[in-house]
């Protein structure tokens, strides 16, 4: 059961074939993030991963494990502060930080850190409501 | 180029390939969004699109179209307000609320409509840098 204090964390990478694939999922072909030599002309010099892509790793979470299954999506904010690779290491914090039991709502603080560089990448906040897991 | 005040629409739909190839690609095997039998039983009655899945048609709107190619995505806020689900008109409506020229950003309010309803599904907010394309 969801309680408010309650770490969840999720160590993960992504590969370029990923970052390919949800290119052609979402058709967002911005080539910053697929075509090395166009942004190797970017200040990132090399591609960077869709915002979305890293930020689903929430909707992962939260989806499949923490709370998991059922799991309704309200609100999700996201900064993306720092731009991430793929072939690299990253970790997933989620610190529940507010409970409405008597709605089956969790207010989550979502943060991706860049585990090399101990750095936020992405800070966020969800809102989600789940009958069976939050209550 | 980008100025305050300018509205860029999009006409979609999604298809449940669509969801189940997101659902692959991003981890998030949420049966919400593709079981029938499991989603037969929550308020909603049939699977609903990933919420992630229903914004990145921000990601693909700014990174491909408006701004377009070579957009760096800084903040996304989304507040899901109704389910989407599959074979469904949408309509993204995307207007520009702030320019700063000198720092190439824009802040950009980001909706998705549900065409026959009428109503908004996803309300939210994008702040996005383009060094081309807004200044």
């Amino acid at each position: 059961m969801i309680e408010a204090g309650q770490i969840y964390k999720y160590s993960f990478t992504f590969t370029q074939q990923e970052v390919d694939e949800f290119a052609r999922v979402t058709g967002d072909n911005n080539p910053l993030h697929l075509d090395a030599h166009y942004a190797a002309n970017t200040p990132f010099k090399k591609p960077i991963i869709h915002g979305f892509l890293g930020g689903s790793v929430f909707s992962k979470i939260l989806g499949t494990k923490f709370p998991g299954e059922g799991t309704v999506y309200l609100k999700q904010n996201m900064e993306f502060l720092r731009p991430m690779f793929v072939e690299t290491p990253y970790e997933a914090i989620l610190e529940v930080k507010e409970v409405e039991k008597e709605k089956n709502k969790a207010l989550i603080q979502t943060n991706i850190i860049d585990v090399s560089a101990q750095k936020i990448v992405v800070r966020g906040e969800a809102s989600v409501m789940n009958k069976e897991k939050i209550q």
